[in-house]
C-alpha cells in the first residue's frame, strides 16, 4: 500500500539527523507524495489517533499537519475522515517542464550580444576609476552621518527624481564643469547610467522606431535599445566623432540618436562643433541622447572640459546623461538624466510610473559630499594622476607595439591601441586575462561585420609604476 | 557695431559682483553672441593686444579665451587674425524647440497611467512596513562593518546576479519560509521588485505578446508591461484569486501571467491550490510570474505562510519575484528573481547584457543581517504587532463604516474597505490626504471601466493606538 511506503519515511534517519520535526516531516512527505502522484486524489488517510500510534508521533502533531494540508488544499475532509484532495496534482508533477529545445527567451532578448564579464576591478578594465585612491574613509563617514540622521521618509519609497539636495548639487556641478544649463527640476536621478538610457529607449521611442548608435559603440547602450524593441542603425565614427551622411538622414531618420560627444566610446574622438550643430539642426522632433559618461577627466586642456551639447541650445530635444561611476565608484549606482525644461512634467510622470525611487540616504550623503567640495577635491587630486598614467601607458604602447596607432585620450580613462591583423584582439584579450589583465577587444564594440582590431585599455586602475609590467602581459 | 555691444558687457557690474573672471566672461559673451547669431559667422575679432587695452584686461586672458574658443570650434584663425567660425550657429539658436503641441513621449509611454505620488511614509500608505520600528542602529552597524572591509572588487561594477553571500542567504531564507526550492545560482538580485518585473517583461516577451494581469491589480506591474510594448489582458479576481476561464485560455493564450498568489494585490484573496495547479498545467511554453511581494507576514496561520507556486513544481516555467522592501525598508532597493534551473544560464547572460550590477557592500551587509538571524528576529517581533494593528483597523472600520465589507488580511500589510457608491473613493482619498492620511482609491487599481469603489489601507506605518483617530480622518 503506497500510503505505508510514504509514511515509513517518517523514520528516515537522515531527517532525524537534520532535526526535522515530525509534524513538518509528515506535511512534507504527504505533499511530495500527492504532488508526485504516488498518493492518488481521493486516497483515504488514517485517522489522526491511529497514525500517531503507528508512527510514534504526538497526536497533536498529526492534527496540526492535517490542518495545514487541509488549509492549503492538499487534503479534504468529509464525514468519513480525511483524504487526498481531488485536484489535478499528478499532471502538474508528471510533466515537468524540460528545458525547451530552442531558446525560451523573447526574440529581442536573443538579439542581445553576449556581455563581457565584469572583472572590472582588475587593471586595464576600461571605464573604472582608481578604486584604491578613492577617499573611502571620508565617504564612509559622510554615509554614516546620513544614516545617523535617517528619517522614515528617507527609507520609504522616494519620488523618482531623486533627493532635492542631490538634484541641486548635480545642477550646480554640471553648470560649473560641463556647461550644462539646467535647473534642479530638470535633473532626474536614477540608479545607474544604463537605467537612464533604458528610460530614454522606452519612454521616447516605440518598438520598431529607429535609433542611431555609434559604430563602434557602447554595447550596453545598444543592448537597452534592442531590449526596447528598437531598430538600430549603426553610424560610422571618424576622428571628429559620429559621422552620419546626408543620405542617412533621408533614408533612416532617427527617433533617437545616441552619441558620446566628449570622448567617443570606445575610439575616443571628440565630436566637432560643426557636427554638434548639425545634429541639433537636423534632429527635428527626434531626440539626442548625449552620454557624457567620462568627460570628468579632461586631459587635453586641463580645467576646461569640452562643454556639453546640451548647453549649446538649452531648449533643444537633448537628454544629457551623466553618472557618478567614474567620479566616485561604479558600484554606487547613481546616475542622472537632464531633460529639457518643457519635458520635465511628462518625463517625470512617466518615470514615476516606471520606477520606484529609493536610496535617499545615499543620495543625501552624495549631495553633502559634493556640496562640501570633497568630490571636487578628489577630482582635482586624481586628474594629474590619470594624466601621468595615460602618458606612461601611451609611451609603453609605443615602445612595445611599434607602428600601432594609439587613439583617444583627450578625456576619460582609456586608450585604444589599433592592432595589425596578425595580432587578433580576441586572442590577445584571452591571453591577457590568463595573466590577470583585463583588456577589451575593440572588435567586440562593432555591431557590423567590418569591426576594427585593437585593444581598449583602461588606466583608471593601473598605477603608473606598474604599467610597463602590465603592458608586458599584453602579448600572445 | 554689434561686436562692441557684445564686448561692452565685459564691464557688467552683475558679473563683477559674481566674481566671474574676465577671461571666462569673454569666453561666455563671445559664445552666447555667436550661438544667438548676434555675431555672424566670419566676423573679424580685434587682435588680442587691442582688445586687452580697450577693455582693461590682461593680454594673456584674451589669448587664453581666444585659444579656448578656437579649440572648441567657435572661432577660426587665418593670416588676417581671428574671426567667428563659419558654422550654422544661428540656425541652431534661432529655432529653439518649442514644447511640441502633442505629447512627445512614445506611444507606449503615453499609455502609462498616472502614478500616485509617494507619500509612502504617512500612515495608511499601503505596501510600507513600520519604518520607525526597524532596528536602524543594528542595520547601520552592519553597513558600517561592511564598509570597513570594503575592497576594490566590491565597489566596481558587479556581476548582475548579486553577491554570492546574498544569493545563498536568499535561497536558504526562501526554502525555510516560502517553500521555494532553489539553489543560490537560481537567485538573481536586482535593484527593486519593479526591475525584476521589467526584466521579465523584456527578456521573456516581445512587443505585442500577451500578458495576463489581475483586475484589479498592481499598477507598477502593468506599467512595466506597457512600457515593454506588451498587450495587456485583465483577468478578473474573485475570493480564490485570479480567475481565468477556459475561454480566455483559448482566446488569448498568454506569454506571461503575472499573479500575486499569496495575497492578491490589492484585494487580498489567496490563490487556491486548484487554481495554482491549473496555471501550472496550462501555462505551456508561457511563463508564470509569481510576485510574492508581501507574504512575509502571514496573519491567518502564524508560522505557516502559504507556500509559493514555485515550490509546487520546481522545474516549471515560474519566475518567483521577492523583495526586501517590506522586511527591511523600501528605499533599500534590493529585490530578487528566482528562475528555473534550466533558465539560469540564458537569463543570467541576458541580465548581464541589460544591467550593470553594483551595491555589493549593501548586499554583503544584508547577507550578514540575514545569516546572523537579525532579519528573522525583526520579522518575529513585527508579526504580532502587525496582527494587532490589522485587528484594530478591522474593528474600527466595522465601527465607522457599518455595513461595508472589509477584504484581505490573510497576509501582508493592508486591508481593503469596500465603499457604497454614495462615498466615491477618490473623493475620500483627497479629503484624507488633506488630513495627513494616505489612503489609496480601489478604483485606481482597475484598468477597465467597471472599477470597484473602496479604500486600500496600509497598517504598516499606523501604530495601533493611533488607528481609531486615523480612521476618523477617513470621512468626507
Amino acid at each position: 500500500m503506497p500510503l505505508e511506503l510514504v509514511l515509513r519515511a517518517l523514520h528516515d534517519p537522515a531527517a532525524d539527523r537534520q532535526r526535522e520535526p515530525r509534524q513538518a516531516r509528515l506535511c512534507r512527505l504527504l505533499k511530495e507524495a500527492i504532488l508526485s502522484g504516488r498518493l492518488a486524489p481521493g486516497t483515504r488517510l488514517p485517522g489522526s489517533r491511529r497514525l500517531a500510534e503507528d508512527y510514534a508521533m504526538a497526536r497533536n502533531g498529526v492534527l496540526f499537519a492535517y490542518q495545514q494540508l487541509l488549509a492549503e488544499g492538499f487534503l479534504e475532509a468529509d464525514r468519513g475522515g480525511t483524504r487526498v484532495g481531488r485536484l489535478p496534482f499528478r499532471r502538474a508533477a508528471a510533466e515537468p517542464s524540460a528545458p525547451p529545445p530552442v531558446s525560451f527567451l523573447a526574440q529581442r532578448a536573443r538579439r542581445l550580444p553576449a556581455a563581457a564579464r565584469d572583472e572590472s576591478f582588475l587593471p586595464f578594465a576600461p571605464g573604472v576609476p582608481d578604486l584604491n585612491a578613492f577617499p573611502w574613509r571620508a565617504w564612509a563617514k559622510v554615509l554614516q552621518r546620513a544614516w545617523s540622521e535617517v528619517s522614515a521618509r528617507q527609507v520609504a519609497y522616494a519620488e523618482p527624481g531623486g533627493e532635492p539636495e542631490l538634484r541641486r548639487a548635480v545642477a550646480a556641478f554640471l553648470a560649473a564643469r560641463r556647461g550644462v544649463a539646467c535647473t534642479p527640476e530638470q535633473v532626474f536621478v536614477v540608479p545607474g547610467g544604463q537605467t537612464a538610457l533604458d528610460a530614454c529607449a522606452r519612454l521616447l521611442a516605440d518598438a520598431g522606431d529607429t535609433v542611431w548608435l555609434e559604430e563602434p559603440g557602447y554595447a550596453p547602450a545598444r543592448n537597452v535599445m534592442l531590449a526596447a524593441g528598437l531598430r538600430t542603425v549603426h553610424v560610422p565614427v571618424d576622428e571628429d566623432g559620429m559621422a552620419p551622411g546626408a543620405a542617412l538622414w533621408r533614408a533612416s531618420p532617427p527617433r533617437l540618436v545616441y552619441v558620446t560627444p566628449s570622448h567617443q566610446y570606445p575610439l575616443g574622438s571628440v565630436l566637432s562643433l560643426e557636427r554638434r550643430l548639425d545634429l541639433l539642426n537636423r534632429i527635428g522632433d527626434g531626440w539626442l541622447i548625449e552620454d557624457d559618461y567620462d568627460s570628468d577627466f579632461n586631459h587635453a586642456r586641463p580645467g576646461a572640459p569640452l562643454p556639453a551639447i546640451q548647453g549649446l541650445r538649452p531648449d533643444a530635444p537633448v537628454i544629457y546623461v551623466g553618472t557618478f561611476s567614474k567620479l566616485l565608484y561604479p558600484g554606487l549606482r547613481i546616475a542622472y538624466l537632464v531633460v529639457p525644461r518643457w519635458a520635465v512634467r511628462e518625463i517625470g510622470e512617466a518615470l514615476r510610473a516606471l520606477h520606484r525611487g529609493g536610496q535617499a540616504v545615499e543620495q543625501r550623503a552624495l549631495a553633502r559630499f559634493i556640496d562640501g567640495g570633497q568630490l571636487t577635491r578628489h577630482v582635482r587630486r586624481m586628474a594629474p594622476i590619470y594624466r601621468e598614467r595615460q602618458a606612461v601607458l601611451r609611451a609603453e604602447l609605443r615602445a612595445r607595439f611599434g607602428g600601432c596607432e594609439v587613439l583617444g585620450g583627450q578625456a576619460g580613462l582609456h586608450l585604444v591601441l589599433r592592432l595589425p591583423a596578425s595580432l587578433p584582439d580576441t586572442a590577445l584579450v584571452e591571453a591577457a586575462l590568463r595573466r590577470g589583465v583585463v583588456a577589451r577587444a575593440l572588435s567586440a564594440y562593432y555591431a557590423g561585420p567590418d569591426g576594427g582590431n585593437g585593444l581598449l585599455l583602461g588606466y583608471g586602475m593601473a598605477a603608473a609604476e606598474r604599467i610597463p609590467e602590465l603592458v608586458g602581459r599584453l602579448a600572445l
